[in-house]
């Protein structure tokens, strides 16, 4: 019979079964005494050690031992810290096997995490690894949840791998989960329209992975580097530093029910349901309780959360649940303030990601192929005359009082695009009539207002304006919309104890980034979207 | 006649009329030719400053006059700016009235904003100031948004406003929203259980406002020192911390879905509505989501967001709504992982809070006292087994394989503040039967499971577990605990394709500021809360 420490068997030396008592391992006696009583798992392990001497080095870890049963003080390397100066040194990594490529008596396993990725070497010659061990990772799937230890070493020339200048020779591989075989191919799933007609030149045919299905599997297609690259830094960062920027200038961070009595923009777009028995609103965005907010002697405020609007909209810009990015600020004078805000804001978020995340962008352009967006330091504004008018100019009519469609938006984007040099503006003093009841109309002209949305590529992000302050105004203007005013009773209560002339805006950080990096549609943006057609997963 | 600049009226020296473009003020003619044209506003402070020649440094602003009508590159001082620094310069503040004082020809207005208080001093016989705007600023209704304009000075002794060392000695004053009279007295809204016995030993009687009243008055009830202390200050601080901490350890933030299909904890209280038709749920916790975030590979992730609630519970801890701060995580061996986050998040955020917010805890300390929070900079861990122990010894009898109430808990958290000197400490491998389907259990035991609720003051704020990973567990577990397997299928698939071992927590915003100030209610945390009898405000 093998010592105890020798029948310590296959997956203990990285796993090793302990106590109940996690805080310290034991000693290897008490080990040893415990696996002699574990039962199945160690006399599996044991009959393959009788076949394989190195069968300790590779194997699929029992759930057991996933468990929670020991903390062995092991240290798990991230791929992305992993570089030459970690050269010969014992290193264990966790990842995804993205690749698992047998060559003769070589594996070679690409394992990921995130958007990094490195490349795990297995020899049959190489120390401590037979030729089970490498036929056991050759039969890995892909996706599968991998440890690898093995040694840090430098290639000859560098790998296609994210960590190009170093490999790992592996010592030892234990399959964590192992994955079913997957209805959709991540290598498809990663691929750019580019590559697809290149191939179909050379009269090969691809496989497409349809933006439903990726959406179905929407757990899978988001491992691809792009995705990563969305979410991971894009849409994380562009939060941050919205955060970080109204911090910055005194703006408060709050949280509001999302759960109201009456709608709060008007129109039928509203999620209904039943209260405890009352009937109630999803809100379409936080504005009733923002102003409330600035009510109650807040100064400055702003929300990111969840925004919900139940328009039949099947278009690539809307979806039925978004993360409404909100602020709200007393103003002294002007709505101006309010672009202002808007102005250093964004260009800050611009900036920021130009700079920090060359390399994600890079990923998420490969995919899909995008222009730096265009804007100036100092935000241009337009007013809305002024944008039908050079419409007008340009052969496009529009209604005076009237909204711009998509269509007239992107065309005014162009020409802004050509006359300004800029494909980010705002263009304000809106028709009363195309705006929420709660906006304020203009000192000389009741029939325009003060009001503003700003445009990223030829699309609207940001909707925004001064609000009324004064209550019977609000009222009436809350009447004329049509709006059952008893729904939002509190609302304009609200006003009635000094209350201090103000403005905000609202925009979506999905359409925030869509548009950022030239997306085509703002599925690509959300995590998990929502749309008349989609509430799994 | 008088010239066109001394005509110009009351208010336009403060908010002087201007064109639509606001880029730039226009010359002096060209105002006085606009105000010709004016109308009504013009012509009733010209016949008040027929009256009193000093009538342009008084008055109520037109609303016209606050509609981005112009921009006059004016500079408001913020309150808390305000110090003996900036005596005898000159200073125009906005803020609301909360005291409002005559005496004699003298008038006193405590100008507020957020925590913030300055005396500002109106004396019929200073410069500029005339007996009838004495009176006017005497009639201005208390919580009136005002701006006032005047000479910073230091006065005789320091005053009881925030700003002790400076006063300011009023040269004009405009009232820009007019509060109607106030259904409750904030200086009554603001008082301790001791004024209130103080008053009543000396046989006076204090105006008491309910909870109901202040809730419903939300707007008028959050401007009290320890509300602006509570939301501008700690909660909000708690996020950014909570957000920087695991930030700094690679968690990304992201978004899920508040929409789904099927309910994320299982149990009757959710809130169901019609998506498109079809049945479909609120999200009780990012639970689903969160986890198939890690199957998609990111690793580390939170949220912060609502979720909804729909028990029946008119309890002082709970909401139908409040704000989860959620985490989940890859673990490498153990859910301690988890527990090591949870000890430094909140020991960094306990640490923060006392730090650096020593004013504002003693606004809150003024009204509501309590005692700072006693813990440990290693925050205790006991396992479930050893807490029943513990409340045995004291007289207490648990079922060991049943749940704490809040009793329980109260008590335990007792016995460990006497024994171990911390009120905020991990109970951690609870019964299997008392926890989620998607909890694992722990190795040796299945009846027990790798979880763990957090407590603060004798109080839960946290639960947590290490999450069943492997996919047909977890649909047995779903299904022994009556959870519909086809509302959530997507969920259980997302395990199928690689999916590494994790565990993560949640916890109530609410709550935790709650206890961290010893507060009695969470309605006092939530900034417009909603139970099961409140939609509203």
């Amino acid at each position: 019979m093998l010592s105890p420490l020798a029948s310590t068997p296959a997956v203990s030396s990285e796993h090793p079964p302990a106590s109940v008592s996690t805080e310290e391992l034991e000693d290897a006696a008490t080990i040893s005494k415990k696996q002699m009583e574990t039962g199945k798992a160690s006399q599996r392990q044991q009959s393959q050690a009788d076949v394989d001497p190195f069968a300790s080095n590779y194997g699929d870890v029992p759930l057991e031992e996933l468990q929670s049963k020991a903390i062995s003080g092991r240290f798990w390397t991230d791929i992305c810290d992993l570089d030459d100066a970690a050269e010969g040194r014992s290193v264990l990594v966790r990842g995804s096997a993205q690749v698992v490529r047998n060559v003769g008596k070589m594996v070679f396993v690409v394992l990921r995490q995130r958007m990094s990725t490195v490349q795990c070497v297995l020899r049959a010659s190489d120390e401590g690894v037979s030729t089970e061990m490498v036929r056991f990772a050759a039969d890995i799937s892909k996706e599968s949840t991998v440890d690898v230890q093995g040694i840090v070493s430098i290639p000859k020339k560098p790998l296609k791998a994210t960590t190009q200048k170093v490999d790992i020779q592996v010592r030892k591989v234990y399959c964590i989960s192992r994955a079913n075989p997957l209805p959709i191919n991540l290598e498809d799933a990663a691929r750019s329209e580019a590559e697809f007609e290149k191939a179909e030149q050379n009269g090969e045919k691809l496989a497409r992975v349809l933006q439903d299905t990726r959406l179905s599997y929407r757990f899978i297609d988001l491992r691809t580097p792009a995705n990563h690259a969305i979410f991971s830094s894009i849409q994380c960062h562009v939060e941050d530093k919205f955060r970080e920027y109204l911090r910055s200038r005194k703006f408060i961070g709050i949280h509001t029910p999302k759960l109201i009595s009456g709608s709060s923009e008007g129109g039928a777009a509203v999620f209904k349901l039943l209260y405890y028995g009352q009937p109630a609103c999803l809100a379409q965005s936080p504005q009733l309780h923002k102003q409330m907010s600035i009510c109650s002697g807040y100064g400055r405020v702003f929300e990111v959360g969840p925004v919900f609007r139940a328009e039949n909209s099947n278009t690539p810009r809307h979806l039925s649940e978004f993360t409404g990015l909100d602020a709200e600020m007393e103003i002294k004078e002007h709505y101006f303030e309010v672009c202002d805000i808007i102005d250093g804001l964004f260009v800050a978020i611009f900036n920021y990601l130009n700079e920090i995340f060359k390399t994600e962008l890079e990923a998420i352009n490969k995919q899909y192929p995008f222009e730096p967006l265009k804007y100036l330091e100092k935000t241009l504004k337009l007013t809305y005359a002024e944008g039908i008018q050079m419409l007008k100019e340009a052969g496009t009519e529009i209604e005076p009082m009237g909204d711009l469609n998509t269509e007239a938006e992107k065309k005014l984007g162009q020409l802004v695009k050509e006359k300004y040099g800029t494909e980010f503006f705002i263009l304000h003093r809106y028709p009363s009539a195309v705006r929420p009841f709660y906006t304020m109309p203009c000192y000389d002209d009741p029939a325009y207002s003060n009001s503003f949305d700003v445009f990223i590529r030829g699309e609207e992000i940001i909707s925004g304006a001064q609000r009324i302050h004064k209550p019977e105004m609000l009222m009436k203007r809350a009447i004329e919309c049509g709006i059952d005013v008893s729904s939002i009773a509190s609302y304009i209560e609200s006003f009635r104890y000094g209350a201090p002339p103000h403005g905000g805006f609202g925009a979506g950080l999905e359409r925030v980034v869509m548009l950022f990096c030239g997306l085509d549609s703002i599925r690509k943006t959300s995590l998990f979207p929502r749309d008349p057609n989609r509430l799994t997963p």
